[in-house]
């Protein structure tokens, strides 16, 4: 198991880049998830996430009916994966049962699966905001917990280097992405 | 001049694989910009996008009085001058005057300044929303009209081959970035 913990003053850097993510969650028996570009830190301490749910997701009916998500951050060696989980609709098929290497996986102190062979997932609990979610679509959530891959993420930094299958997504436009590359600054 | 509209049906391409941008505004003479990870689009047609402007900082205000804002999307080649961008406020220097390589270009269709040098850039709208603006510094936009350096991205794809310079920035934290790698998928 590679899956650390990381101290929620500092979970906003594992959305920072802007990757996309997967967002689970679980209701009344069911679960789901759906990708979504859309997403962002919305603060520090205590760490919030903005994130867009359409109305047609059935993924956004769970988050509404059981006040959590989670958010994964999904790898290279996962695209075809992701893009599967982003051209189907959970109101149709049941994608934990119909999707090749879909693992949902149960963690104490997440009230929603976190999806297996991502590299960072951040808990959640809505905050709920009724008018941006209906005008916008627009859910906001506090971090409640955090973790991240250690070959990859440790010390509020991101580190790729030899573990290119482990970058992250970041998609432009029906199922294309670009990748996490070179490392600059400071 | 390699600067092209963009069909505003796209232009939520431009910031879909989450660059680190920045947002520039202008009000009653005075003009600023400043630098934001925290941003994303929120719809597609119209086009709409979600940006943080904390309260602390000088171009909120001039957002605030003005009704409208541009996202630049900068690159590799300005990583100094995005970190020195983020790292000084407007309510205690000029940037302009003061940050070599900060150039401040007025273009038709824009009401307030395009950053010179970035890849892409979005002219926006306010959309009022004074609760989540105070209670979360969340602020939505209207893009307006949008322009992205035809050298890196044409027909809704980026393709940064050949021009490691202009590859986009994902900030991590304390100027330290990642910029757009490999192009994968479909």
């Amino acid at each position: 198991m590679t899956r650390r913990p990381v101290e929620l003053p500092k979970a906003y850097r594992l959305l920072n880049h802007g990757p996309t993510v997967l967002v689970s969650a679980a209701h009344g028996g069911r679960c789901n998830v759906m990708a979504a570009a859309w997403n962002m830190p919305l603060d520090f301490s205590p760490p919030k996430v903005a994130v867009v749910l359409d109305k047609a997701t059935f993924t956004r009916g769970l988050v509404e009916a059981s006040g959590h998500f989670v958010l994964s951050v999904p790898c290279r060696a996962q695209v075809e994966l992701v893009t599967a989980i982003g051209n189907r609709s959970g109101h149709e098929v049941d994608k934990l049962a119909t999707l090749d290497g879909l693992r949902f996986e149960q963690v104490p102190g997440a009230d929603a699966p976190l999806i297996g062979g991502c590299v960072a997932w951040l808990a959640c609990r809505l905050l709920p905001e009724p008018h941006v979610q209906q005008a916008y679509d627009l859910f906001l959530g506090e971090v409640t917990a955090a973790w991240a891959d250690e070959r990859v993420h440790s010390n509020g930094r991101w580190h790729f280097e030899g573990h290119d299958g482990l970058r992250t997504l970041h998609h432009v436009a029906g199922g294309h992405y670009l990748v996490a590359g070179d490392a600059i600054g400071s």
